[in-house]
């Protein structure tokens, strides 16, 4: 993809579409002043030269088209390198009407100025060094986040999170890389200007930092889409009732068929800035039925990906042995046990008595509840709650929540091991060198460092327009 | 209605609500900087203090929940009276996620400040003595408006409008209306303080100001609603397919049956800046059809209140004559003849021949197209548009596109024709200081230097939330 001219003056309504009380127009490049001097007026008519006024001011005037006011603006001054871009920039506060906003922006592009693409703001605040690749990434997801631990996160990253990390180490590694470079050149010469002792060191410090990096992006994810929790047992345990419960709407069709649901039904709550996503499953049953047998199989698949299962029982219908041994089939099927069970005994409406009932404690995190008459909801809440904080690492400030960074967090750590390990086997210095290399690319793809114009393009043209 | 108090600190969502690049929240009153000084951190961790920063200047740094970020924000400070209330403000610009937005604001009420009531903003500004009320209406006019002219007139009533001459008068007005109950105050002395032949003079010149002013709602609500366009004519003659083809979609079911028609159809459209609102009429006939005959009845009321009546033609089936009649009958029965008469001579593509024919040339503005072929629509267009813009005095700046207004200048206008009558007839003096009273009153509600608590609400409760 082509990435846009830096060297244009760009505008773009930086507000949300529609009517409000106000709009704010973002003005930035080379020309900003002078494009804002030909518009603005002072309430007396009198121009003003933003060039020579003071940096982080205000101007109440206004914006005019040839002899014609269209509107009363307050103009915001910002001088490169100190903006947002890094750029000259001037942010126009007008009344909030589409029209007037459209007025406004035709006059600038008459002066001039293009439209900014999407992203365009802080494409250019990062080619301005103002911001980090994953700093970039995180004013998007900054934006987009709509709870606490997903806004927590993008906080995070946007203040430096584990850029500051990876970059410090990938400079080490680079000052190693040059010096097996120095190596080859005089390779002749037999010489060893890159101590393999402290490069071993190095590596291994590395590794252990990317893979704790690594593996924080299953919480981080989490928190970002929400903590997976599947709503699994046999049919008609009442799986799709306590789905309604928990998000107090009739979203799966409930009935006394066996066999109701068939796909994974999903949708997301907050509990305590925490965002889970429910998904209700088919009952796990011997079945005949092509498309349930389907349903079925992708019950123990999601239970599989899941973090949290609430594993449904109907008392009436099971005793301890038969939930032994439904507990072993679960996580026979799903061929792990990466995620934590809450025994959720449900009807208790039905069996009042069953609550003193000790057999069931020996299953994991055993709860009463009755999902048809809302019973002990609060209760499954808090354990759900408790269950999934314990398995986001507490204190860790350092948690991937980007895909991207994800994967070349995976990439860097095989080559690094593969470095380690070629120095175990006294690997040759170029095939070494040709790791360490890759190693580089890749972390340096997170901070941005190392970027095509395809990765930019890729990143920048997810954001709204304006920012 | 009860008037929301002056001695909060108020806050509220200025820009649209909605995720964005940023949005903006205002905090407005005597605790705003307080309350900005609590909640606010320098980029290095330290208070600022709003009271004493020069106005107009934009300060960046964190906004704080206790000792966690929230979110990096753009302050702008405004000290009153030189702000938009006339109190001390703060605008914080933050990342545009309405999670964010709402963690904004709960902190700001934690500190003490409320949410603002619709238009409460302006509201203070009016009651602050920023703005008079004809003012303040036009800050909405302005955000509503949506397409030139309306936005024109609603800049030029924010810029003052015709609110001095109003005050000017009515200054004039009240210095002898003083005069006045200064000799009731003599009355057993017979003398006259407010010399007669002055008093009449300025009534005579109010009179015909609030006249002119009343006389230009029409143009100013056409200006600002769009100006009413009827489309009438004999059944069959195309009269929806013209609608349809000036509207450019399928708005008015067509039909080849007489009658197809009954209700108005209504929908406008913009040519140059002049929004015009079309209806689309019943043709007229005698019919027996109930619901056919409430339509043609309804064709005449509407045509009486049109500005413009396209009044369409099939030349198949209307010589010179015929057209004559229904011309006069259309003056008949709508009892005016307020409206300009666009004569539309539709189906040419099946007559090529009938645009040389000279015997339309005595009808008023003929023109000749096809409507379903879209023939020679521009040329409609831009004889409408000619049309309409003599209609709206050229020149005449002080134009009132408020109905309140208007009511208020015909009241006006009532009480001070009373005023001249009784002056002419002797009327006692406690008799004429009663009207002059009711016109002042009239005239003070425009500019709100009169006003109560319910015409207040009834104002500000129509703004939107952060104006």
């Amino acid at each position: 993809m082509q990435i846009p001219s830096a060297a244009d003056t760009i505008c773009a309504l930086a507000t949300p579409s529609g009517a409000g009380a106000l709009a704010v127009i973002r003005l930035s490049g080379k020309n900003a002043f002078t494009i804002g001097n030909a518009l603005f007026r002072t309430k007396k008519g009198k121009q003003k030269n933003f060039e020579t006024v003071k940096p982080y001011t205000l101007h109440f005037g206004n914006l005019m088209e040839g002899i014609e006011i269209i509107d009363e603006v307050l103009v915001s001054v910002f001088k490169g390198p100190h903006s947002y871009t890094g750029e000259d920039t001037l942010e126009f506060s007008c009344h909030g009407s589409t029209f007037i906003q459209q007025r406004v922006l035709q006059q600038l592009q008459r002066e001039g100025a293009r439209m900014a693409e999407p992203g365009e703001y802080t494409l250019r605040a990062f080619l301005n060094g103002k911001l980090d690749l994953s700093q970039a990434e995180a004013v998007a997801d900054l934006i987009a986040a709509e709870h606490a631990s997903a806004h927590r996160s993008a906080l995070q990253q946007l203040r430096g999170g584990y850029s500051t990390t990876i970059r410090n180490l990938r400079q080490q590694l680079i000052d190693f890389a040059s010096l097996l470079e120095l190596e080859l050149d005089f390779a002749e010469e037999d010489v060893e200007f890159a101590n393999r002792d402290h490069l071993k060191i190095l590596v291994q410090t590395l590794l252990k930092e990317v893979h704790h990096l690594r593996q924080s992006f299953a919480t981080g994810n989490a928190l970002k889409q929400g903590i997976p929790v599947v709503i699994a047992g046999k049919p008609n345990v009442g799986k799709s009732t306590l789905l309604n419960a928990l998000l107090n709407e009739e979203k799966a069709i409930v009935s006394e068929i066996a066999g109701t649901t068939r796909d994974v039904i999903e949708d997301h709550m907050v509990i305590e800035g925490l965002r889970f996503r429910f998904m209700d499953t088919a009952g796990i049953r011997i079945t005949e039925d092509v498309i349930e047998k389907i349903g079925v199989e992708r019950t123990f698949s999601n239970a599989g990906k899941a973090s949290v299962v609430l594993y449904l029982i109907d008392p009436a219908k099971s005793d301890a042995q038969s939930i032994r041994e439904e507990l072993v089939e679960l996580t026979d099927k799903t061929g792990n046990d990466d995620y934590d069970v809450i025994t959720v005994i449900n009807k208790v409406d039905q069996h009042p008595a069953i609550e003193k009932n000790i057999q069931f404690n020996e299953f994991p995190n055993p709860v009463f509840i009755s999902a048809k008459e809302q019973m002990h909801l609060e209760e499954l809440k808090t354990l759900l709650l408790v269950t999934a904080k314990k398995q986001i690492r507490s204190g860790d400030t350092e948690i991937v929540t980007n895909a991207r960074h994800a994967e070349a967090l995976t990439n860097a750590e095989v080559s690094l091991s593969k470095v380690l390990e070629g120095m175990n086997h006294q690997l040759s210095t170029d095939l070494l060198a040709l790791e360490l290399k890759s190693a580089l690319i890749y972390l340096g793809e997170i901070t941005g460092e190392i970027y095509t114009d395809d990765l930019l393009g890729n990143i920048f043209s997810k954001f709204c327009i304006g920012k």
